[in-house]
């Protein structure tokens, strides 16, 4: 049993990682939000979870530091200089950042990259995502995890071999591309699929998520991976150990 | 056992539907292609199959005329002069028109027609369609004749409602409108589904085409089913008795 | 605004439709359970939904006829006599009963009924469901009612053309065969699909519920349309206006 | 270009072979079926291809070393003995032995064993298959193979937690269990699909065959690959280098 504080508490992440340790083994160490203050919270938790905005992140990271405390990072939008730093901190104690809580999300990526690397060039790789109605960007960001995937797998740059938004006379499809498509509808928490389509077969691998609490649950098992850990920077695929 | 005469010989489909007439219990009438003579082929047969292109329609329709037999229209491209062509000539001879010769197809729409006509606006609208890497266009005809289908099932103009190629910051969805996304990739036939999309549940309407040549068996299936009817214009609806 | 009775409301489905009422915009009257007195709960309501057991039907039947309201009957395993009551109360109050609630369902079993009448015998019927891992029997009562709406539009009596369970040397499908297969797992709250196999293509009608709540919110739905209704026996379909 | 030899020349896949080579780069050396001289097809071989009966294996591998080609077997029904006797020819000659020679169901199985492998108890394993009307068994060879990839990655038996053929009052799932559900129905080449069900999230790794002609051409793919190999026991696996 673990105590979490939650930074970014007022978001609607942070709200069901709340909801979440309410339901669970876990107790909450309490929330900061806008401005408030982070390391008196590190110093009442045994671990934080980050969903708040990047301009907050370094403040984020010394308060762990400063408290001895691991880091779960699910906040999005970071950019190289954040990643730097993440480094930095990662010499100091556990960190894990992820663009994704989900364990089985994790594990489709993994299995995305090995297949889009055995099966190689005659296999084109196309992923759909479907979400609720009021989801504002396409693709999303996981969609866009499970491209880079594929494209690590592949060993080419994603931002070079992206087929996104068709529509009209696309042509035929680029060699060697990765397309997207993007379906929005209803209350859908969030489905993926990666597939591959060779001469006369394809294989398909894919992901749903039935309950958007399941992003608040994985960052709790995260969270509580973390704990007693040695410094250095995790992911989720160490979570899962592969 | 019929005899069948085919426009548009050369063309993929009108290869296709020789093939299919050797394999079947139907006879080959002949072929005709740019240029060739229509009027001669429809003497010898009982029924005309044009998969040839719009500017050769007034000419295929005139030798249907004169030679007193059926015509079955899967030329592609028509406009609103061709269609008054079409239904001028239904006077005289039983003329089909379709953008789909798949019996399954035609069932598909009809019941989007209904479905999104029962369920009403609380019910979002996705088509989702994959087709083999060469295909040049996007959505696919298909996927553009089960919008319309929808469409039509709410009393709403389609071409004011489509939400085409999402990429980027696009906000929320728009109410009422019918999203499109096209897969690319490997050798795939044709595979449609339109999704509606409620709250906490959605239906999913698909059809799968596993393998090209059934285009061409239901376009014989239809022209066979109209030999002998009255003149008049009718649909692959009609040959299905829905 | 409505205020709605629930029998059986210590039930599973009783507790839901209570928790859907808290959150949407009709009143809770009351609830009973296993030998409360329905009749006074009746007197405060506007309408009933029975989610108890076969052996309470006909006490709530009387109960409803009493206040002169309608009655929502969702309780399962009711034999010929509980239809012969149902009909013989519909001449006094409005009554629904129905399998499942879902507005979705329903519209997808008047679909399997369509597509199986006009596609005829050429093409397969099957049924695919996924439950969750507590669920003890299969096939589901959705699924068989799936093969009901399949069976009525062939004209053929289900109970003498299933396929279920196919393990081991089954031989080739029978013909006119409606067959059934069951997965479990996880936490899937309720998944079908029926499938039209022809040659070459395949039509694929599929529902998804993605939460438990969604019967009980759809029961509050069609428990409302009752209201103001005359006398007689009524369906979700009639609730759809299909 | 290699000169290859169908044993099994008669059966259904030894003609789809012969056709294969008759589209592709390679060279149809003859073929041999029941009682035929095996010996004198090796010497005319750069390699052989055997889809005949178990019986006529250990004839089948003394030609393969007499000639000291490579030999690839996709005869079903082996038992031990069998696996024995291909143990000992590929101390002296390259040989394949495999259920299912496509490479995409090769690249699944060992995707499903890995994942069944990382993600746990929590998560149940169930395997869906779809085929053609007229397949007389069930579940398919290549449902059992995935099965067999999972138990694997589970470090289970197979044979001791299978569910199958699931009807009637079942009980809830049982704990570790691997199920299976069969459908049939028109044309359908092969679908397969394992499913991982956790909490709140799924994974779902597919294969679909567009065409049964992939089978064919892929142990082509397989047979030529084993060429100028040092002799050995060889998988599918080895073929795609996974």
């Amino acid at each position: 049993m673990a105590a979490i504080g939650i930074i970014g508490r007022d978001g609607r992440m942070g709200q069901a990682i709340a909801a979440a340790i309410e339901r669970g083994e876990h107790t909450l160490a309490g929330g900061a939000d806008k401005g408030e203050d982070v390391a008196g919270l590190a110093d009442r938790s045994d671990v934080l979870i980050d969903f708040s905005a990047p301009g907050a992140l370094e403040a984020n990271l010394h308060a762990a530091i400063g408290a001895g405390i691991p880091l779960l990072i699910g906040t999005t939008g970071l950019d190289a200089s954040h990643h730097r730093a993440i480094d930095e901190a990662a010499r100091a104690v556990p960190v894990l950042q992820t663009g994704n809580t989900s364990l089985g999300v994790t594990m489709l990526a993994r299995l995305v990259r090995e297949a889009a690397a055995a099966l190689g060039d005659g296999w084109d790789v196309e992923i759909l995502e479907m979400h609720h109605r009021n989801k504002v960007d396409a693709p999303s960001g996981t969609a866009l995890l499970l491209g880079e995937a594929a494209a690590s797998g592949r060993g080419i740059a994603l931002a070079e071999n992206s087929e996104r938004g068709r529509d009209g006379h696309t042509g035929a499809r680029g060699e060697g591309a990765i397309g997207f498509a993007s379906l929005r509808g209803g209350t859908v928490a969030g489905e993926h699929s990666v597939i591959l389509a060779g001469e006369d077969e394809r294989i398909v691998l894919s992901h749903v998520a039935e309950d958007r609490t399941l992003f608040a649950r994985c960052a709790l098992t995260g969270a509580a991976w973390l704990i007693g850990r040695e410094p250095g920077r995790y992911t989720m695929e160490d979570v899962l150990g592969i």
